[in-house]
């Protein structure tokens, strides 16, 4: 077990990634006490109950005044104004963490608000998640061998960066570090794009009969497991495509022209073009498969 | 457990959906005796040795000569050419299922092929598989409550629809009934679009960046659930576009429109409306899963 590694830390929005997050680290004895900050009585009502949470504060200001560590778990549309609340409260050595899954916008609100704790500020993404959101679906081991993503900026200091790494390893996350726009373009390619496809198949479907109900009677389990992602927060997801605008765009402009090379590829009868074209693509994601047994 | 209905078996196609057919008959006890044909030594070998089958038959001919029932389960793509190799050794009342993913096609084939015996043809899909194929991933209870469609034709007998009900329901799946062209409609907007659609994003990941291992190393589990049905076999999904392609080149095209209206929505920064489309998209899959719960 390590020792107690942040006497106080402050959750900013106690749902999925945010609980989870007090989870672990209370499962590995790495904090003394958490203060949850959040929209929504209810939820951080459930928080309490659940222990996730030893407190739902006051204020920023009370929360913040004795704090190690935020970590910013909200919505990616809220930064701003979270980060214009706090700014005025953080102690000089307080780190701020956030979890959003794009990095840009986060940065620039960053620069816009939080001025001297800059130096303070650790860009982070953890890759992991459920289509389930809200603190009922929190749970210690979320992040057990999952990939976490810190893109420290310039003005992050070491000793910043250092607290971040050992509270994600404490979380049992892998940590890595790279930079905001490789980032953001690896995410709009891998995660904000195929999200987008799974919105877009779901309303397709909506769209092409009076009665979807029957369409989707016989859908398998290729279907569910294709559309589970079409299952996420619609909020949270408005706001990381909007954040990644310029990025994802360019993937689906791209994927398009994917689209439309296989859709001639059929129109022609190509047999051995389609056979080549899936044959591809089945080896590309054995591979991948290969390389993260 | 029902007494045994059928004396002889043949499985023509002895893979994931030809064995699981075998494998679940067995444990109904409700077949005799199971003859497989098919390409490849090494997997029929394999299948006799599992016991999914009781013999490799020597000939058409030979296991055809006292058949009670026939399961195609190879390949769409080789439909034409097994009918019109089994056709002339068909008794008069030794009933056909297939097991094809498309039913167009296959009612054409039988048409040309099947002649008088076309009153025992019945044209079957079973809503049930995984990305694995071959028969070690054969296994008893694949089509426990899973939905099979028979998509009968004019000239079907009502006991050859009877029989073959009774069989997919010792299997334990859950039978429907509906006409052709329905069926390919149907599939082509829940099942053959999805998996272009997964195809499509491997192989634009693929094009879009020299080295698509960097990109992927940090995909999540919901990229890997969405690209599962990426995974599948080549050679069957190039003969089911191929057989469903006008329905499929439909569907593509509508999705491709669907695609264009979410990249407008995104480009004109249009936060409600972005957020009005995935919230429904979410509904229309949790009604969904609710109706199948």
């Amino acid at each position: 077990m390590p020792q107690i590694i942040l006497k106080k830390l402050v959750i900013i929005g106690v749902g999925l990634i945010g609980g989870s997050f007090a989870c672990a680290l209370r499962k590995a004895d790495a904090v003394g006490h958490i203060s949850g900050i959040g929209r929504g009585r209810e939820n951080m009502q459930r928080a309490l109950e659940r222990g996730i949470i030893d407190e739902i504060a006051d204020s920023s200001q009370s929360a913040l005044s004795d704090a190690d560590f935020v970590l910013l778990a909200m919505p990616v549309g809220q930064t701003e104004t979270i980060m214009k609340q706090i700014a005025p409260h953080l102690q000089h050595d307080t780190i701020v963490c956030d979890a959003g899954s794009t990095k840009r916008d986060t940065v620039a609100a960053a620069r816009n608000y939080l001025g001297k704790n800059l130096r303070n500020f650790v860009p982070g993404h953890p890759i992991a998640g459920a289509e389930h959101s809200g603190v009922l679906a929190a749970q210690a081991d979320l992040y057990t061998d999952k990939h976490v993503i810190l893109t420290p900026i310039e003005e992050t200091s070491a000793e910043a960066i250092e607290k971040s790494v050992v509270l994600w390893q404490a979380c049992g996350a892998k940590v890595s570090q790279m930079g905001i726009d490789e980032h953001d373009e690896i995410l709009a390619a891998t995660s904000h794009l195929p999200h987008i496809l799974a919105f877009a198949l779901m309303n397709h479907l909506r769209n092409s009969t009076d009665r979807p109900e029957d369409l989707l009677r016989f859908a398998g389990s290729g279907f569910r497991d294709f559309t589970r992602i079409a299952s996420s927060s619609p909020e949270m997801w408005r706001d990381i495509c909007l954040a990644n605008r310029d990025a994802l765009m360019k993937q689906m402009a791209a994927y398009q022209d994917e689209l439309n090379h296989l859709q001639n590829i059929l129109k022609n009868g190509d047999k051995a073009g389609l056979e080549q074209a899936f044959f591809k693509a089945r080896s590309m994601r054995e591979d991948w498969l290969k390389r993260n047994e």
